[in-house]
């Protein structure tokens, strides 16, 4: 199966000049979104973890049935605000100003071996962040892993300390 | 297996006087989280319907693994902003001003059966708007599934015209 079938490009969008990448009809698409899962869950059998992460919020729509496959805990890494109790907390460089990550600090154990789930890597502010923020809980950042990665972002660049994998690879022009 | 064991309750967050149940334990145990995924899964085969509706952004964190479980196309209501293709809207009121609900016009058939998941139904005000919106784009509300039922706040009431249904009920001072 040919997972790009799936994936839209949608161009100027949210900003003149960037290209989405719109993973929708491939959630719209059941073959397709089991074979999405089934492909990263191949990459994690070989990392074998203690538990995943989901970035918030499509992060979450492939590391949720990833941890129910695995039987794997799922732990959050969240926009600042929305967790309820004592969190670590991670500030990051936008382009334009700043953003924040947060997790629950109940949530990792120490040098627990995580893998980190999001949908698309192209920059790499959003997965590197992450990463430190899952470090300075304590954890151990195993992998982190896409379904997407842009190349010609800087994002593999960005995660050069960290092994990392993502199935499907798109050009800047493509 | 005693969900509640796996909720927690934050009390005066995001603000004073509100109980906020957290449901990262559940999340974090992959006993609990698969038999909470279990039990809504059961509630859907009932059911019957021909997709899944997640509500952003802990909604995905169920709608998910059920649709890839169930193998059943995932439908997205997201805040505005974020879809990149074409959408209906629905706007509704919350407390304080106003909010607004998207889903791709492509991602409903008409007279589709959709059954939606949340992670938790309180005031009802995002479930009955989502249920409007999807009626809107030409879909069938065919039920509206929530993990945790809060009741005192309104909620059952407003979703009176749908079926809809929890695995786990709290009481206003619980």
């Amino acid at each position: 199966m040919q997972l790009k079938e799936y994936i839209h490009t949608v161009v100027d969008f949210p900003q003149p000049g960037i290209r989405f990448r719109d993973i929708t009809p491939l959630l719209n698409n059941p073959d397709a979104y089991a074979h999405a899962i089934s492909g990263l869950e191949k990459l994690i059998r070989d990392i074998q973890p203690d538990a995943l992460v989901g970035i918030e919020s499509r992060g979450f729509i492939f590391a949720a049935p990833l941890a129910d496959r695995l039987k794997l805990p799922l732990v959050l890494v969240r926009k600042p605000g929305r967790l309820p109790k004592e969190t670590h907390a991670h500030d990051y460089d936008l382009e334009y100003g700043q953003d924040r990550l947060e997790v629950h600090r109940d949530d990792i154990r120490d040098g627990q071996r995580l893998v980190v789930i999001d949908d698309v890597l192209a920059t790499g502010g959003t997965a590197q962040a992450t990463a430190r923020l899952l470090q300075q809980a304590g954890g151990q950042v195993a992998g982190l892993l896409f379904l997407i990665g842009l190349n010609g972002l800087g994002g593999a660049d960005r995660l050069a300390g960290y092994r990392h994998d993502w199935l499907v690879a798109y050009d800047l022009d493509e």
